[in-house]
């Protein structure tokens, strides 16, 4: 764990510098292209160069969560291995959008109660679903190390691969509670302010959520300022699994391309464990969630989109990706003032 | 005219409830796509079914307006001409946004000052740019009626190639202020509220805009409720030729894809005079042009995007086209929860 956070660094502001430059030359009123430029900048900034593309893998981790057995989730834990194998298929929405983005899909089993075997499905298994952090530490640190070590393995393999960013996506029912009750401990807020509908509860079951959070926060007697810690005793194989493929994109010099609340759990992991991995994350868009704003704001992100989205898989990651690899093309692409013969007015 | 206002018919209704419905069979939470889910529906009642795909097509128009005489811009007039070149010759910020969107583009001179020959350049001038609005009319009426009808074939034609959707996009130093005027009449609001830096106005330029709208509404006496009057009088030719696309795009069923301020400023021109034109309409972003929150407000139109762009040219449209084909894709390559075997909570 000490060899990947030393491999971490910032982003290089002279290289974000030189691309604002670059953009300001372009056939275009100076700054007209609004956030589209900030990303273009940033991009360049993680690659410590313009890249002439922005090749993409979105990655998708599965597992279950103890805490599934209180009755926090909609739906029941088998669909988290139905919808690894609907994944697997080729059916799920992050199939048809991570196709539309024109990303590679790899789907991770970070520990699905039951083993999904299929020749797509990368088995990254921390064991058979997590234990229930209502009542004792969903695993240990040792475990959480592990899944932290293996994710950033994965981030390694992509950059091996010519990847230029990474979407991170996840599924497993139960997750947002786990999600919840990290963001809590770690922002050091009341549950109630955290917890959300999730993929679909009523009011009832939002408090029963909330109540869970309370209790998983009183059972693990966690320090919020040992984010290995919190990880271990409120996370989940696949929330663990992501804050190595996070800190693995820092190491690696990948734009790191966040989801929703889920995946911003992950990410607040990452950057407690090691802040300057936050300069390589862009958050693809705004969740429904509400304790989705508070990560953003506690990681000083603003969303790339707004549009309602509550699914996670890495979806918004993957609908945000066309317009980075947009931004990319306009740097790549456009032509000067000079190049046109256009008027400058240099404004 | 007539003829053109009477093929205007609603969306249908019960094909957006319906595919509302097909969304709702999908592996996912219900409606956790959120507005990915809306403009599904959406797009599948402009067309009447839903479609196979998103061919998109996007119309830039340009087109030189008198009024910069009156030192409304931080650009020459000539840049106009220059930058129909740079469309032409795929240099410019569009060509590179429509590139990555998959969309064809169409670059048509509506009446810049000096034509502009080339072979990928549509001539479909209306003049050699208008009158100075501050003074008198921009136009008669009867070339902006010619300009919409014009507009109107040009959807007819794109509807006849195959396309589901057309991006607009414009492009014509002082059409913010021709854009802002129009609003102002349309809508009755001070000039002040309307109008904004455009490409890139200091405080001075942004006063002096606001002043020659209001000397254009005092010199051009024109009744709100005649939207064709007003257009004449307060238009450009670039936008008279937008207000005939978006009133072709609804009568031949395809979706209309909005920029920024000055195509939101067509639209709205386009929906005083068929207001079922608006259905088809989708907002690809909110600009940075204080008119153009009046203008969306108006059309009652919630945009896609929001990422402070403020140039022009159909770029925000280019960059919604993924969001908006990525929805029809979900419709029509996400599997069933009864295809995959997944558990459906029904909720």
């Amino acid at each position: 764990m000490r060899e990947l956070i030393a491999r971490i660094e910032p982003v290089d502001e002279a290289v974000r510098t030189s691309t604002a430059q670059l953009l300001d030359a372009k056939t275009k009123p100076r700054r007209s292209l609004g956030r589209l430029e900030d990303l273009a900048a940033q991009i360049a900034a993680v690659r410590g160069v313009v890249p002439a593309g922005l090749e993409a893998a979105i990655v998708v981790a599965a597992a279950d969560h103890g805490v599934a057995a209180e009755g926090v989730s909609a739906y029941p834990q088998e669909v988290t291995a139905q919808m690894v194998l609907n994944f697997a298929a080729g059916g799920a929405a992050i199939n048809v959008l991570a196709r539309q983005a024109g990303a590679r899909l790899i789907v991770v089993d970070a520990g699905v109660a039951v083993a999904v075997e299929h020749e797509l499905v990368r088995p990254l298994r921390l064991g058979s679903g997590t234990g229930n952090l209502a009542v004792a530490p969903a695993m240990s640190v040792d475990l959480a190390t592990k899944a932290v070590l293996a994710g950033a393995a994965l981030s390694d393999e992509l950059a091996a691969s010519g990847v230029d960013a990474v979407g991170l996506g996840e599924m497993g029912i139960g997750n947002t509670t786990s999600a919840s009750a990290l963001v809590a401990a770690l922002l050091g807020v009341e549950p109630q302010r955290v917890c959300g509908r999730g993929t679909g509860l009523d009011d009832d079951g939002v408090a029963r959520k909330a109540a869970t959070v309370a209790r998983a926060l009183a059972a693990n007697d966690v320090d919020p300022d040992d984010p290995l810690a919190v990880l271990a005793a409120l996370g989940g194989f696949e929330i663990a699994l992501l804050v190595g493929v996070a800190l693995g994109c820092a190491a690696n010099r990948l734009v790191c391309v966040l989801d929703g609340f889920i995946t911003g759990a992950a990410a607040l992991v990452a950057g407690r464990i090691a802040p300057e991995a936050i300069g390589a994350m862009i958050a693809s868009h705004r969740s429904t969630e509400p304790g989705h704003a508070l990560v953003l704001e506690a990681l000083d992100l603003a969303p790339v989109l707004d549009l309602g989205l509550r699914l996670g898989e890495g979806s918004g990651a993957a609908l945000a990706l066309p317009i980075l690899r947009a931004s990319i093309a306009v740097l790549n692409e456009m032509a000067t003032f000079g190049d046109a013969g256009v008027t400058d007015a240099g404004r």
